[in-house]
């Protein structure tokens, strides 16, 4: 991996904490570079001919047939409407960091399973089922050799298990009802612990009624720093995407564009994004303006990784790739199924961007 | 391929017959493999608070609304049902070893085409058409530079043509009617005959309304052993996992879930898991429990062998993994298009497990 | 990639050159290809026992009902005059070589958008949205730091934009409406001006609306030949397949069977195949008779090239394969997701051979 420097200390960890630092400066950020970033915007308009001037629809009819134009111009407001409005607030936010608490050596994490309503984009409220209330739930980060104990309590209406999606665990803390564990039945609580065997980007979901249960909310991100750090590569900015596309439709980390969080970094910088895919239909993802070098799979490294703009996720996968930051802007970042991304009415659904700051004008 | 001893013999015959006699053994070692690699199951209940006390559901009305703990029983139950009934026995097993007749130096293989009846799982029968009455087709092994003739009868209401996919095989003996021979009319017989040409997992099946008869079963297994078996890894069962998606439902090897055929192999052995999707739509499938190292795509060893968990095969891929089998237990594996595998009353279609047997209790 | 020459001068543009004189001729060509390169196709009729005599169906009823063989008859005489029918003559050629002009040193290129009936099979019109009338638009091919400069001119009802997928160009000509800049309103021009920062296979298609615009036409190749041509291979032919599943049904280069182009070159030659999905699902291509070597992703040199005859291409992504035409022949060569390729009525949608001319043939 010749574009990324050796790393020295821990990086991950550090920049895992900046992320959640940028997080809470980057959306006003964000909307500001996807405006602000070409400050000529407006003077750069497309060249007008004599039967297509501005004054044809200056004064369009409130009512009665439309033109072609005004029918484009309206489509236009909805779909600029759209990318006005992004970053844009809604309750919640999954795929919060989970501190554990410190028992006797073991790192305690706590899990509550409940029903919740959940806001996808402004206004859009589904039932969810979800760790903590977050969708995704809370993500958990430990370190390779780490004393783990999970504490899930079932607060739903059906039984349910927690699966270590990734994980080498002995096969009784594995999650699988009636084959490594009786299902954890509605009000009761369960208990997992084992010493974490590997590293990488892994998930932990329900894995009873998966299909409703996860398509429901309850799955996050497993996240394992490796013991031995030398082979990491030294990041700036540490980012996990979940997909999804069950009942809350088509989703980055539980939001519906433009409710989507985005990307920030600063140019020179090189992000880490960890794909996961919580959903059932494949996701290719697309980054415009940068190549993305793939350097893991599934958490185990890639023998030699390898560069791509458009990234095949496929249900249960979690693809590591690097991006570096090398061209400043606000670069639209989707899912390449353009139906997963694009209505008649504008962005929707599987869409972010990554914003490359500027170091003269951040 | 560090982790795996270089080859002195022919492993992989030998462990293919090997796994012909594990396959006679394996369902009711199996079945306790389930119930018994965790023998403390029963003993590690969920924390039960008073108010979902046992006693709650102990004598539930027979008609009435039911409490939510009521139908989480009743979900539960279908559920284990569904996992104490694998393997369920059925009628005909797929992908069986075809002994070829040696006849002047060439090994003949005879394959009839043919309509019949499949139990897929215990009481389900569906119209096939078959391979010598199998779905999967019995299974075609040879070696690399074997002279090889298929006699092909067609008894079916439409003619058929066989192709061997991924053989590079001369162009008359490709299989595609009106390019490369006359279909093989209702009723009539047809041979081809060639000289293996290239080693690794390839398929056999029709190319004549292929989307149709495909779907309905024609379809089987056609692995080529390399002369040179220097690169080949040596292996203690040899595993060939047929996916399909049509009028069958989900299958892997012909079969349902609870049908499905547990991979059993003891501890410290080594699996090759030769994935072969017949179907229509991806299959991203799975291993709990321990990593697969991909080693070769269509047949064709991959230049450095890469580690995953979660494998995707898109139709007419085939993929050739190794598993170290280095954890003990009984460990779901199954497509995690979650879809495809599970459902509110249990797990269904492409689900199996991974049995590792460890030396002390076996 | 041993078995490919090193380059020593520029071929990829030479043999682009005569990919268009193939182009010309080897439509006849293939089409006598497919029954000529089996000259005794006739000669080799399946074994046909008495009670299935030719006779049998020499006269059969006009009305009435009909025996299998005369269904299956019927059902053959479809898919015959399908593949007898390829290449089918159709109206319009897209992916043709766009000329630039040259002004001040700067490759200038125009496409106008506009509304189109497109014939995809012989007979069958559709609506299309296409630059300068064809679909795909017309191939983009340049020299990596070229400057390059595209005017586009919207003749269509709606606003558009153009979006250079995978060339990292500056953040102001990445063609996102609202993002980078202001939509080309119905009648309007705009222009793209940019040094073209990286090699490989890339694609330019509408980032407005673009579920709809892009499954209506608007996409194209954008090549860029890399300025250090040490690394290339050495190919014989250069063949760009845009593969397309929207309103015009499953195509390869705008084209449904028996419509599409076949790839046709001599024994021992090497090809290049540029596999682009401009669609919203999967297409496995599959190639009888040969592999697939895969040197590059999304215009990326893979770091270590590897093999496969079924290749899985995602939306959006780009796939670079070489092909060794070592066994001669006229082989299929379509999409495995089998109902892409071939209906009860014969192949249809994703469907073309690979002609490998033998030299004592041809």
């Amino acid at each position: 991996m010749s574009d990324v420097m050796p790393t020295s200390e821990l990086p991950s960890r550090r920049s895992f904490l900046r992320t959640g630092t940028l997080a809470a400066v980057a959306l006003p950020a964000a909307v500001g570079a996807i405006t602000a970033c070409n400050p000529d915007l407006a003077a750069r308009q497309p060249t007008v001919p004599d039967d297509h001037a501005p004054g044809h629809d200056a004064a369009p009819a409130a009512a009665g047939p439309k033109t072609a134009r005004e029918r484009a111009d309206e489509m236009d407001r909805h779909h600029e409407a759209g990318i006005k409005a992004f970053p844009a607030k809604t309750e919640g936010k999954g795929n919060q960091p989970l501190a554990p608490k410190m028992v006797g050596g073991v790192k305690v994490f706590e899990l509550t399973c409940s029903e919740v309503q959940w806001e996808t984009k402004p206004g859009k409220r589904v039932k969810a089922w979800a760790y903590n209330g977050q969708v995704p739930g809370p993500q958990i980060r430990v370190r390779e050799g780490d004393r783990v104990r999970v504490l899930v309590k079932n607060e739903l209406p059906e039984s349910t298990a927690v699966h270590f999606h990734g994980l080498e665990v002995p096969n009784d803390q594995d999650g699988v009802p009636f084959i490594t564990q009786p299902p954890i039945k509605p009000g009761e609580s369960y208990t997992y612990e084992f010493t974490v065997p590997n590293a990488g980007s892994h998930m932990y979901h329900s894995h009873h009624n998966a299909a409703v249960q996860v398509g429901n909310g309850l799955l996050g991100a497993f996240i394992v720093e490796p013991r031995d750090r030398s082979g990491e590569p030294k990041v700036d900015v540490d980012y996990t995407m979940i997909l999804n596309d069950g009942v809350h439709d088509f989703t980055l980390n539980g939001k519906d564009f433009p409710a989507t969080e985005p990307v920030v970094c600063k140019k020179g910088e090189t992000v880490r994004v960890r794909f996961m895919n919580e959903g059932m239909m494949i996701h290719p993802m697309h980054l415009h303006g940068m190549h993305m070098t793939v350097i893991a799979k599934d958490g185990w490294p890639q023998p030699m990784p390898w560069k791509c703009d458009t990234l095949n996720i496929a249900p249960g996968e979690r693809w590591d790739v690097l991006i570096k930051a090398n061209n400043p802007g606000t670069w639209a970042f989707h899912c390449h199924i353009l139906s997963h991304a694009e209505a008649p009415q504008g962005m929707f659904g599987m869409v972010t961007v990554l914003v490359v700051q500027d170091a003269t004008t951040a």
